[in-house]
Order: C-alpha cells, then structure tokens, then sequence
C-alpha cells in the first residue's frame, strides 16, 4: 500500500535501523549475545529450572532491548509516525470509549469516561517510554470490563458500597502474582501458543464485540425509546458500512498507492466525523436525541470520591476474598496482554527489534497496581489493536505480479501482491497517542467527546468485531470447505490432508469458542480465561493424538514464530512432534505467496 | 449456474427446439425464409421506403414467428419455468406495486393496487398468448409512473376533476400513434440503438429508481413520523444488503450448483419473506406501525366508479391537448418497450427463435388502448426485468477454465467461467406469471399484499437501482479509468485507446444522463423521451467525427447483434462507418471471454 510515497518517507529509516547493530563491534551485537544466553537448553542441574533463577527473563530483555532506546527515537521522523497516531488515537479510544459505556451502566457508574481515559494515558505513557515492545498497544478492553461488571454483579449480591475498595484489592493482587509470573520467567510458556487457541481467541473476541454491539443498540431502544433506537441503528450500521468500506477501497486497486494509503489509515477518522456530524444535523435528526456519551468534569473521577482510593479500609475477609479474583485477573492478562505483543509482533511483519516479555509483563504488574489503587480500569495490551499499531508503521508497497501462462490473456496474468517492506520500529507514535489521551482528558476535549452518538460506538463494535471474524482462520477454513472442488487451486495444502480431519481441528477450535462465549454471558463470566488457558495444554498434549504431523503442519503454526520475539521467550518451543518451523504454517505461508499480506484492520488478530 | 441440475432439467428441451427448424423440409426453414425476406436491401424503386409498405414488418413477424408457437408451449416442461415464474413474479409485482404507491399518493389516488395488478396481468396475458416475444416481460414502468403524475401536476393546475378522461385520451392517442408506428414499419430504425444510449437509458433508470426510493423513506418519515420513520430506514437497507449478498453468494464458487442455483432463484422471495415477517414480530417492531401497501376493495377500480371510463364525455379542447401527450407516450414506449425486447433476446442468451418487434408495438397499441379507457396505468416492457426473465430461462454452467502458467501455483490457475448453454424460450413462464397476477387480484391475497410495508419497496428500489448502476458500463468505464495502471491486464482493449477518449465518451454519456434525470425532477418530466431518443442521432450523426472508428468499436456496440432478432427488423444495420460487426463491443467481448456472463440480476441493463 501506498508504495512510493511509503518508501520515500522511510528513506530516512531504513538506514539508521540497519546501522544500529553495524556501528558495535561484531563481537558485542547485543541480540546475538542474549538470544543465545536466554535459554534453558543445554545446561544441566539446577539451572535447567527457570523458576530457580529469578529475574533472569527480565535481566536479559532489558539487556537486549535497551541499546535501541536512542534508535526508538530517531527512526520515528516520518511521516508513517503522524499516520499512525492519528490512526491508533481512534482505534484505541473509540472501543474503550464503547467499554467504558457498558461498564458505566453495569459496575453502579463507578467506572466513567475520565477513568477510562486516565487508565489509558496511564499505560500509554509508561509502555512507550518504559515498554520492551512499544508496539504493544496497550488500555481498555473488552474482557477487563466483562470482569469489571462481573465482580460487581457477584459483589452488589452482598454490599455494592464494598465494590471500590473490592476491585482495588483485586488489582492490588493482581498486581503482585504479575510480579511473581515476571520474575518467574514464567512468560516463557507463551511460545507453546499456537494459531489453535489464538485464532479461537480472537474468534472469541470477535464475537463478544457483535454481541456488544447489539447490545448497545437494545440498550438505547430500550433506554431512550424508539425513535432513537431506531436513529442509532442506522448510524450504527451506515457507521460500519463506511468504515467496511473505506478500507475495502484502501485495499483494492483504484486510484494512486498515496491516496489508497490515507483511506485505509484515515478510514475511522473519516466516517467517525462524518456520522457525528450527521448525528447534529438540525431539524429530524437532531429532534431524535440519539443519547450521548455521558462524561464528567475534567480530571475529576466520575464519582464524587479522590482519586486515591482508602483501599486499607477494605475489610480483612474481603481482601482475601479477593485473592482469587485477583489470580483470575492475573491469567487473563497474561494471555490477553502477551497474546498482544507476539500479533504486534507476528511473524509477517519484517521486525528487527527484539522483544521483552519478562519486563513488560513486570510493568503490567506496575500500571495493574496504580490504577487498582486510583479506581481505574485495569489497562492491557489490545489483542485486536496491537497488530493495526504495527500495520500502521509497515512500509507496504504493491507490488506486482505477472504470471505467464502458456497461452490466452496476453499469454500473461497481472496480478497485485502485497509486500511488507520495513516497518518503522519506534515508540515516538505511542507516546504521541499516550499525549492525546491526556489531551483529551481537559475540558474542551471531553465537551467534543460528549457530542459523539452512542450509537457510534455499536458501529464501532461491528467494525472491529466483523474484521476479527471475517479474516480469521477459522472462518477461511470453513469458506474452504464449502467451497465447491473444482474450483480451488490444486496447489491448496488443505487439499492434502482428509477434509474430515479439517472439519474435527476447526470444530475443536468452535467448541472452545462456544463454550467461552457461553461463560461470558453468565456470572461464571471470571473464569473465562481459565477456558482460554486450557486450550493450550489441550493442543499440546491432546491435539497431536488426533492427528497427523502432517495434518498439524499443515492447519496450524505457532504463533510467535519470530526469532527475535523468541529470544525473550528463551528460544523456540519444543513439541513431542519434534519439527523445523519452516514445515508449519503451509496454509498461510501459500496464500501469503500468493496474494501477499493482507492489511491488519482493527480486529484482524492475525493475517 | 446450477450446471449439473439445470442440465438434466433441460435435456427434454433442447433436443425439441433443435427439432422444430429441422423436421420442416430444408427449403420452407421459416427463419432463413422471412430473414432473407424482409429487408429493404437491394430493392429500387418505391419498395426501398418502408414507409410505403404498410404492415409489411408486421406480415413478416407473425409468418416468421407462428411456426414456433406450439415449441413455446412444448418447450416449457422443466424446472426453469417453475424457477422462472416465482421469480419473475415476485421482480415484476415488487417494483410495480412500488410505482404504484407512489403514483396513487401522487395523482390524487386515482392509480391504486387494484389498477397496477390489472394492468400488469392484463399486459402478462396478451403478451404470453399473442405476443412475439414472450420473453419480454411487460408491466408497469416507473417511467409511466412518472408520466402519469407529472401530467396529474399540470391538470391540476386547471381542474384536476378532467384527470381521469384527459388519461383516457392521451392513452387512446397513443394507442393509434403505436398502431402507426406498428403499421409503417418504423421500428426498424431500433436497429441504430447503440450501447452509447442504451447504457445510458440504464445508468438513468438506475438513478431515477435509487431516488425513488430515498423518496419513499422521505415519505414514511414524514407522514407516518420519525419511529416508522425509522425503522422503515432499517428495513429498506436490511432488505437491500439481504437480497445483494444472497445474490452475490449465488455467484460465488460456494457450495453446489444446485444449491447457488436456489439462492440467485429466489433471493427476492427469501428477502421478501423474511422483512415483511420481521416487520410483523409483535412487541416493539409492530408497534412502530410502519405503514403498509394501501388496497382496496378486490376487482373494483380503487376510486368508486366503472372500470369503464366514460371517454366520450371530455370536452373536445381537451381531446385535443392529449395528443402531444399520446405523441410523447408513444416515443417513450417507442424506446423503452423496443429496448426491453433487445435486451430479453441480448446477445450474451444462445436464442434460436426469432424476435418479432411490429407486431408486438402493435400489440403493444391494443394493450395501451384497453389500459386507457379502463382507467389503468400503461404498461410496457420493463427495462430491468425484461433480461432478469430470460436469465431466469437460461441453463447457465460454471465451467472451469485451467490457465497453465509457465511457472508457480501448481504451474495452473483455476478460474470458474460462466457459460450461458441454453435458454428455455416458452410462453408458459410468461403465461402463468399473469394467472398468479390476477390470483393476486383477489381477497385473501390483496389482504396479504396488505401485510407489506412500504419500506419494504424503498429497498426494493435500491436493489433494482443499485444492479443497473453498478453492472452498467459507465461505472465500470470509470472503474478502468480509476484503477492503477501497472495492474490492469495487458490485453485490456481499452488500453488501446487514449484515456481523454474514454473520459469524452462516457463525459457524453453522463451528460445526457443527467440532463435526463434534471428534467425528470421538474414539470418538464413528460419530454425525457425526447432526450433518450436524441442520443440515438446523437451517436449516429456527431459522435463519429469525435472519435475513430477504432475507438468506436472498442467502447460502443450494437445493443441488438443477435441475427435472430435483427431479422424482425430488417437485417443489420447500416452506419457511415461500415464495418463487421465482429469488430465492435471488443472490451465486453473480451470480458465474458475471460470471466464468463455475469447473471443478469433484476437492474442490469446489459451484462
């Protein structure tokens, strides 16, 4: 995508990138050195353990990553920077914002917009100026507000005025097994990940935002009765219509690469005003009183208290009760949040930064702590939303590609692929964003957020849930099998393996989802991530009884593939089928050939 | 579509219709006989003007055309009739019922539901039985529609009591105007309508039917307020985005023939069904009372008078002030009807039975007359749908088209290529589709029609609208226009000509568009046939000295090629440029030669 105008600003990047390492002497090329000293292979007695050599993740991450911090700075004088601010300042705002509203209704209006806001600037601040992995977007989700107004439906069975100090303690437990996992190392296990539960996961995720979507909608039918219901509705489907497309129009291969490129980085931008705009329009529209987003005085929290919360107060049975809360919270985020980082830094994005699990799982632990005790919205990295910041700084270009053919069309066939080139590696965008939320946090600001429909956000939620849905692998997998025969390419690798075999890996995948998706609408809702988590041992242990080496290389691949990303993690995992990597993945690995990479659009956890 | 279902459903047909030519002695074959017969070619003397020959197109269409007639009914055992009639049933009432909503708000209820469905199966059943071309499906027109209201407006004015009689006139008028038309053979002159106009005349319709249905919604918001308002918005998109995705899965390469076949069949009836029972969920929907399709009582004429109107009584004044209007209706009918029958016999359909245009504008003349003294909306062919009902006939195949390449993916591209085998060409679709339009007619299912919003028809409109603006070749002229050159195809013929040509020729294709669809908003509506018509000279006369005949044969071609159906009108014809007439149309050429036909989906003027 916008080619040339791309690779002119990056003229400026590349360079400085590729110099970094060159300008050290051979000898001291701070990647190789850690990616081969953080590992547990090959050493014998007590230090195979990593539970025995406390901070030793940690130690090296910072060790790994901080020779880049200077580089972090200069590579990001481009302009992909400014585009990708302005992108990621919506993509990150607006679903929280939709959050937000659902948990300002369901959690007593404990929870409000300038929470929201600060917990998101909070985490924004300390992950791209302390961050390992500055592309890991991080703030408000979905799930953290599902367990917020869990907690407080279980909590207002006994006393709703203990539900602040409750939450607080929870994060506050939280916080601590997240120091524990950090210096643990225990972040390792995330490199067992493979596409089997992540793209289960961001199934799921895809679904509990439609699901929020609709139920944004009833809530305004129901609240404000019909004529606005049905008002928002329209916003809400026209919204993602336009968003749908704009980015359909990014992709295709109208018009010039620079003007492709603004569509597709300016698409929430430009249909996000557009229907705020039309939400004012005088006369009809106006009368309607679609409801808005309720906010508050600037910097204020939404309910009359401080911003410190007395969380010593709290009763002692309470505090323990919280404990498991707190370890649930814990489990979430380590999934959620390294999930995240490993998208943001997936595979076909060119990286040549490491990354550092251990210390920013360490810092999740800080910012978990800090907004526990403000009576904040616990922050996390964004599943959906990490890959887009990536995407954002990707130096596409399109290339093309011309087939010969043995005869007919000119004897050949054009075709457009495609190419990551480079991405600009920098956490000046994170921090601009991080800037913006503060921004938006005053006054002024917050009365411009206060004229945004509701109903915007049930757009939103389709958005970002759809695309989540649509470019999953599950869902191609399906599109394969309904597909008629004769029609597929024979080179397809699903071809090679029983279609049977495929039907049982993505009903496996279906069934996780269905059983977490059900979780999440009851008040067993907490122990959703537990369901998450189980999928892994599952794919390890069960999964490779069921089927073929071959089958599992063909249909699925670990997600985190990329060798500087590993190096965190202590190096590539080891399976009972014991393979090269270059065998996994055939599936995507084709279509990428073939087709080139598709742009990450918010809600794409992968592809 | 549907190869393999299709197929074994046609296999009693097409031995039959190859039969028919071949058991009649070789020397009396009727179409090689009439088509070498009538011509004004080589012929001297007075005989060379047609004018001179009264009836002589007319003799010959019916010579040429009796012989197939028993074939027509023989012919109609298999399942495509079936298909055929439920479709056909539901793309004509749909629209007409449409039409007719807005005119009886607009002529001061004179035009009701009684009086639409009257017409349209009065229309159905002289067209099935007597017609020439039973494949051209003639009904209510939105172009009558606006005619109708339009001289409502300019009556009223003066004494809008003299409406129904002033109607009966300019009927009658041009009732004798086609008999004229029928009997001096002036329909030759259709032979001269070229792509240039004829895309233009669809790219009009489109618009006028998309504004059509804003206006409906308008209408709903104002009269009935904003809740039904509303919710008629929601439903007329919904309805749109239903039937185009059902649509665009029925040409996908998803599942079966058989079952791809079922969705294209029947989207509408699935669509239909479906809105006008969510419409009804009782509860929040019902209670938005969104107003419905307004009937009267059954067989009886929706104003309280005889069917018969008493026509003798108009002052003679007025008589004669509806002759410019008959004129005027004439031109109109002269191009939409005639055009209608091109497209039905179109030259992407394998038709082996000839046309017969004299004889079917008489016809057309006697159903104009009986409409007018009875008080009833004109019918005549239906631009849009005329192509949906001899689509709905074909036998389409999916066949796959093995590119081989010279290297990469398989050393193979698979490309599924739609080929038309054979079209069912009968009368009994035709027939049966009006018996369903006067069972219409009666109580029980007018109280059904009843249960019908209206917003059901705003979404009829854009779907109708949408697939002749989106299939027209204007929007893809600019489509090639807009896209970036490196991946267009070499062998795209358009490439072979300068860009600022194509930019002139669709420039005076947009031109004449909107000139047309200008005058259509104001009192001058009833002239928009004289724009259309203009573009015939237009095309014949002036474009030639602005572009090269090379250019001409790439963007332009004879909208009526297929020999069968030129024979009616007198042999191919003659422009300045001569030349072959497989020279012409070469980028559509080129098109179906690589992607195969693209079904005619209710809208499509062409392709």
């Amino acid at each position: 995508m916008a080619d040339k105008t791309r690779s002119r600003f990056s003229g400026s990047r590349v360079p400085s990138r590729q110099r970094t390492p060159n300008d050290l002497p051979q000898s001291e090329l701070p990647q190789e050195k850690t990616a081969k000293s953080y590992t547990y292979e090959n050493v014998t007695g007590w230090r195979q353990y990593r539970v025995l050599r406390p901070c030793r993740g940690m130690y090296h991450d910072i060790r790994r990553r901080l020779p880049y911090y200077w580089s972090d700075i200069t590579d990001a004088f481009t302009y992909r920077t400014i585009a990708s601010t302005i992108r990621m300042y919506f993509v990150n705002i607006l679903p929280a914002l939709a959050y937000t509203l659902d948990m300002y209704r369901k959690t007593g209006e404990f929870f409000g917009v300038t929470e929201a806001l600060f917990s998101s600037a909070l985490a924004a601040m300390v992950f791209s100026l302390l961050g390992a992995q500055p592309l890991t977007i991080v703030g408000i989700t979905g799930l953290i507000s599902l367990f917020n107004y869990t907690i407080y439906e279980i909590i207002a069975q006994y006393d709703s005025s203990l539900y602040p100090l409750f939450m607080a303690w929870t994060g506050i437990w939280a916080a601590i097994f997240h120091w524990i996992v950090a210096m643990f190392n225990l972040c390792d296990y995330m490199r067992y990940v493979t596409d089997f539960s992540s793209e289960s996961f961001g199934m799921y995720v895809g679904i509990i935002y439609m699901i929020k979507g609709v139920e944004e909608l009833v809530n305004e039918l129901t609240v404000e009765g019909p004529v606005s219901g049905y008002l928002s509705c329209i916003i809400a489907i026209l919204y993602f219509a336009s968003v749908y497309s704009l980015e359909k129009m990014g992709q295709s291969t109208l018009w010039k690469p620079w003007f492709r490129g603004i569509l597709a980085d300016y698409a929430y931008v430009f249909a996000t005003l557009f229907w705020v705009g039309f939400s004012h329009i005088p006369g009809r529209l106006q009368d309607a009183h679609v409801s808005q987003l309720p906010v508050t005085k600037a910097f204020y929290p939404t309910q009359p208290r401080d911003w410190l919360l007395d969380f010593w107060n709290l009763p002692v049975k309470w505090i323990f009760v919280a404990i498991p809360f707190g370890f649930l919270v814990m489990l979430l985020f380590y999934y959620d949040h390294n999930v995240s980082s490993i998208t943001a830094q997936a595979r076909q994005f060119p990286l040549k930064k490491p990354g550092g699990f251990h210390w920013d799982f360490f810092l999740l632990g800080c910012t978990t702590f800090i907004a526990a005790i403000l009576g904040l919205p616990l922050p996390n990295g964004l599943v959906p939303q990490a890959p887009v910041h990536t995407d954002s700084l990707t130096v596409y270009e399109t290339k093309l590609e011309i087939i010969p053919t043995a005869e007919g069309e000119g004897t050949e066939i054009r075709r457009p692929v495609v190419e990551a080139v480079a991405v600009v590696e920098q956490r000046v965008s994170h921090f601009l964003m991080g800037l913006a939320l503060i921004g938006t946090m005053t006054g002024p600001l917050l009365a411009m957020l206060h004229t945004m429909p509701s109903a915007l956000f049930g757009g939103v939620f389709f958005v970002v849930g759809w695309g989540s849905i649509e470019s999953n692998a599950i869902t191609q997998k399906l599109v394969f099998l309904m597909s008629e025969d004769r029609f597929i390419q024979r080179d397809e690798p699903l071809l090679s393996i029983p279609r049977r075999k495929i039907w049982l890996f993505i009903g496996l995948q279906v069934l996780g989802v269905a059983a977490t998706v059900a979780v999440s609408q009851t008040i067993a809702a907490i122990g959703f991530p537990v369901l998450i988590i189980l999928l892994i041992p599952l794919r390890t242990h069960l999964i490779p009884k069921w089927f073929t080496l071959r089958e599992l290389e063909v249909m699925d691949d670990f997600t985190c593939t990329n060798e500087q990303v590993l190096a965190s993690l202590g190096g590539a995992p080891k399976l009972p089928e014991h393979t090269r990597a270059q065998d996994w993945g055939l599936e995507r690995r084709r279509s990428e050939q073939r087709f080139g990479l598709q742009r990450q659009r918010a809600g794409n956890l992968r592809r």
